[in-house]
């Protein structure tokens, strides 16, 4: 069983995390074939802990995590908090097999989609 | 003149302030009859400063600035420090027009570029 993890950084500010929450709920909701399970969890300050996240997912069936970094530039967290996360989920769970995916920040729409929310914001604000 | 602010977290490592910068170039690339003068700026731990990101626009000409937080929830950045910084910025710049977009994460199409990253990155990892 396949299963995605996105990772977010997690807030001081509930509702913060749950729009993570949400989002994740939005994914499960998009029809595909490539992942049985998705969860979420947060590098600190909210629950699911990355360890959390996976013992989840693994308790569930999943076979197979890859997780995704929910950040937009390659700071600490992303060169070196989630890969520490990682490792130590390889050691706690040999038998699964736990990769990485892009950060979000890595896409390359990013730029038109930021033009476009400027652009549509105009007549908003 | 109408003018873009992109303010980002700023971090301690440098490349990923750079990244920041980097997007914001190719933001300013994209042909837009919007916005004459694009810049980010960043909320703590790189520059420009917020501040300075406001003036750098406003002594180029630009007298609209619309503000673009380049972040993922409302966290407390979002709903306190950046309108702290906007409302400041108002006061020291009283003939700018002076307005707030979106935030990133509340782009519609979020999930749907979460689901194409994972998907993407099956083949890569």
């Amino acid at each position: 069983m396949n299963s995605l993890l996105i990772i977010a950084h997690g807030s001081r500010r509930q509702a913060s995390n749950d729009e993570i929450r949400e989002l994740t709920k939005k994914v499960s909701a998009l029809s595909s074939d490539n992942f049985d399970l998705i969860e979420c969890a947060f590098l600190e300050l909210a629950e699911p802990s990355i360890p959390a996240g996976f013992e989840k997912l693994i308790n569930s069936g999943a076979k197979k995590v890859q997780v995704l970094p929910y950040f937009l530039a390659a700071g600490l967290h992303v060169t070196s908090d989630i890969p520490k996360a990682v490792k130590a989920a390889r050691a706690a769970h040999p038998t699964i097999d736990i990769t990485t995916s892009q950060y979000l920040g890595e896409a390359d729409i990013l730029p038109t989609l930021l033009m476009q929310i400027a652009v549509n914001s105009q007549s908003v604000t």
